[in-house]
């Protein structure tokens, strides 16, 4: 395919300067209508060394007003990245809605350099595409605009200007031993840029091959394919309004199942409540050692009881090794990204311990209910939740989703006692009530999310939770198995 | 001062069990209390090594809401770290509004690793710990707590704890080199602390040494200390009103004397721009190759052409070295920080420039004339300023701030002229005419920043901002000036 790019394309400094001057006035007015529809955009550079990604870079930034772009330079993870999985330094350095974010080289980068190291075993470098295309297609979905680029140039011409720059003081730093390397290996490079943009390019984020021979050719090409992507930054969208099928009335639902009259005697729980928190702690300490990272989703009825189960959950664990985070709707910058990206930066680090108090599951529910996202958002969420818990458990992570299950009756004892009881008063607010109101509506994305986002590696635990003993057992004994079976299953 | 510590203290465990339990009582309702107050607190734990900070810490934490606090765990900088000014990984990381941030060992930790390394040169500790004292103070003054522990054991408990750690398998890797080095050097640690002790105890943030060879005892006197310290959690803040003295009419200021007159001519203008933008751009990389910082404030007047000048400041740039910040009201998780925290969080990395489209500077600006900002905090701002920026420059970073003036006549001309065009209507707002009713609160608040905070270090540069040739020359002329002036001084 690369020997289809035509690498003696060039322009005449007329032509040059006369399209050029046609884009400048382009590109800063797309660049404006983007920020108006809040749109973010994505662009990737990678290519040859010595290509001209970065004089190609300069020269379309240009135009543009810098308070709405930037660029992420992007070098090999580092140690406290490895901590994570492979795509949290990307989902953490995101452009907000209505701005540009450049890569100068990005999620590629490993990837190709990798699938040249590893002697071509292609199991990793395909699962990398996949974790690639998942990463992008969520982004787009969700509205980006992502553009590709590899600058293209041949053996001989790379050779013709690292000559060139290690004649030049100034620049002969910039051929190192890695780029002596690529120049070594350049055929293996070809193959594996090949293989790369075979795979990974999508009808919503496709490639463009750049030939850059010519550096006045390349710069066209690029700030042309780069106006005709901007050209309808709404393109990505769903439209406003489709036809939303009626929601049948379910005929079963995870939830029938549910005995709420489970209890556990008051005699054994204080001594089992010990031994369980006991064990907890003494996982924490293996989860540390071989640094597995452990994520636990709680959620639940208002007033299912939340709170107290997580307080008993952590109380004997090492404070150092653990974290509970609150999320409540999204605010402020939270509002500007892709709804997944306050949580990927909340991330447990590998041997840590993150209890979620609500989550992502917020798309499906209470967005769903209250009409926040739309049926194409929601609806298209439990496969996004999936795909996101994969990545997790992918890289290592043992992840435990409970929902705390009570019944409607129970909840509203709860709620009583509390508008009763002062010194509970600030637990209980107006919008618990109006929740209350829809539980019908609740009760169906509750069913539905439980059946969609099930799924072996990262199952659902309904907790019965009329009776709080019982829950705080249940869930503990559920973490203690979970966890225990995932370090065995690693050391053993 | 140590040897003033009790080590003998210790508390039989009826007493422990009584006090604890009532403690247990009380610090969940205090931490509920600074929740609904939204005051943060900060906990320092500083001891010897095989003190007992981890299981004090946990024991400390068991009675109080997860959600509501966050352990950090402090470890030498990394290399990404060393890039910032000491102080900023610690800003990065303070609790929000209303919750606990714990540091398992804190921004001491480095201060004493370097008072015993360095052989007790005493000039970059005290450095050390003046800037520690102003952040300390920057916060408290701010509204928060800070609570210092300082766990203190012999030299011969010390050993005792080492031998049984080692003496069992899973402990013994606790027990390395550098735990092993304190040991042999506990006089000079001991030393360290002291000092330590002595130049960081303020009223705002004192230390408590805490007698830690009976641990009931150490997990009793940090609760209660704590207690203490959280009862009224508003008592750093200012008083909601005070006596604000009528501001007296100026009758000089720093904007008198700007002659609005300057213009550049048209001819010259094209030739001197080029000149410029390409000497700046060839000091960005000397920048880069010296690793030094720069930050280019830009503040001014409604339509004083901020935008257009920074985009010629910046438009030869090498964009993978540079930033444009713009800065408007904070939302979501700013506002529940100190206003500095989020102009900490976007400094340029070592070797790296940003601009900053409006700064900290908002909070003697439109904070002040606004409302936003009470007359006590933003007449302490200026202080903070100062010291903020004493930091930067003390870090080797070249600060450069520029207000962009211009008359009030000229303003009304650009807002009509950017009402009637269409395609520049986007630009003026309904806040920019307000703003203008407001102009001599404002000329007062610009005179009042321009002189307080005009330091050597880091001086106003006011720009004629009529003439918009005139005013881009000077800002990039400056730019060039100042930056080349901090590289020649570092390297010649």
């Amino acid at each position: 395919m690369l020997e289809t790019v035509d690498l003696k394309a060039k322009l005449s400094k007329e032509e040059y300067k006369g399209t050029m001057e046609a884009l400048d006035l382009q590109l800063p007015a797309l660049h404006r209508g983007l920020h108006t529809a809040g749109v973010p955009v994505l662009i990737v550079f990678e290519g040859w060394d010595a290509a001209g990604k970065g004089t190609v870079l300069s020269r379309l930034l240009q135009p543009l007003d810098p308070r709405g772009f930037k660029v992420y330079t992007i070098k090999p993870p580092t140690e406290e990245e490895r901590f994570y999985p492979p795509m949290w330094r990307f989902w953490g350095n995101l452009p907000p809605d209505g701005t540009i974010g450049i890569y100068d080289r990005s999620w590629y980068r490993q990837v190709l350099e990798e699938y040249v190291e590893s002697g071509r075993d292609k199991a990793p470098v395909d699962a990398a595409y996949e974790r690639i295309r998942v990463f992008e297609r969520q982004l787009t979905d969700n509205g980006a605009i992502v553009v590709k680029f590899f600058l293209h140039i041949s053996k001989k011409e790379q050779a013709k200007r690292f000559k060139k720059l290690e004649a030049d003081l100034a620049f002969a730093w910039r051929v190192g031993d890695a780029e002596r390397r690529q120049h070594r290996c350049y055929d293996e490079y070809a193959q594996a840029v090949e293989d790369m943009v075979r795979e990974t390019s999508t009808p919503n984020a496709p490639w463009t091959l750049v030939p850059a021979t010519d550096e006045r050719f390349a710069r066209v090409k690029v700030a042309e394919t780069l106006a005709a992507a901007l050209v309808n930054p709404l393109a990505a969208r769903p439209p406003a309004r489709i036809n939303v099928p009626p929601d049948a009335p379910r005929r079963t639902s995870p939830l029938d199942r549910v005995d709420l009259t489970e209890t556990a005697s008051a005699e054994d729980y204080g001594a089992a409540l010990a031994e369980l928190q006991a064990e907890l702690r003494r996982l924490q300490h293996l989860c540390y050692k071989e640094r597995r990272p452990v994520a636990i989703v709680y959620e639940g009825w208002d007033a299912a009881g939340k709170g107290g189960n997580i307080r008993r959950l952590v109380r004997d664990l090492d404070p150092r090794g653990y974290e509970v985070v609150p999320f409540a709707a999204p605010e402020g910058d939270e509002k500007r990204h892709h709804y997944l990206w306050r949580f990927w930066r909340a991330l447990p680090k590998a041997g840590h311990l993150t209890v979620f108090d609500r989550s992502w599951y917020g798309r499906v529910l209470v967005e769903r209910v209250e009409g926040f996202a739309s049926y194409v958002e929601w609806a298209r969420a439990y496969r996004e939740i999936n795909e996101f818990e994969a990545d997790l458990v992918d890289y290592g992570m043992v992840v435990i989703k409970f929902w705390l299950h009570i019944s409607k009756e129970e909840q509203l004892a709860r709620f009583e006692a509390r508008q009763n009881a002062p010194e509970k008063r600030w637990k209980i607010t107006d919008e618990d009530w109006r929740n209350r109101e829809r539980w019908d509506e609740y009760w169906q994305a509750v069913s539905d999310m439980v059946e969609r986002t099930s799924t072996v590696h990262a199952p659902w635990t309904i907790v019965e939770g009329d009776d709080k003993r019982h829950a705080r057992l249940k869930t503990l004994r559920t973490v203690v198995e979970r966890v225990g079976a995932a370090l065995s299953s690693r050391t053993g």
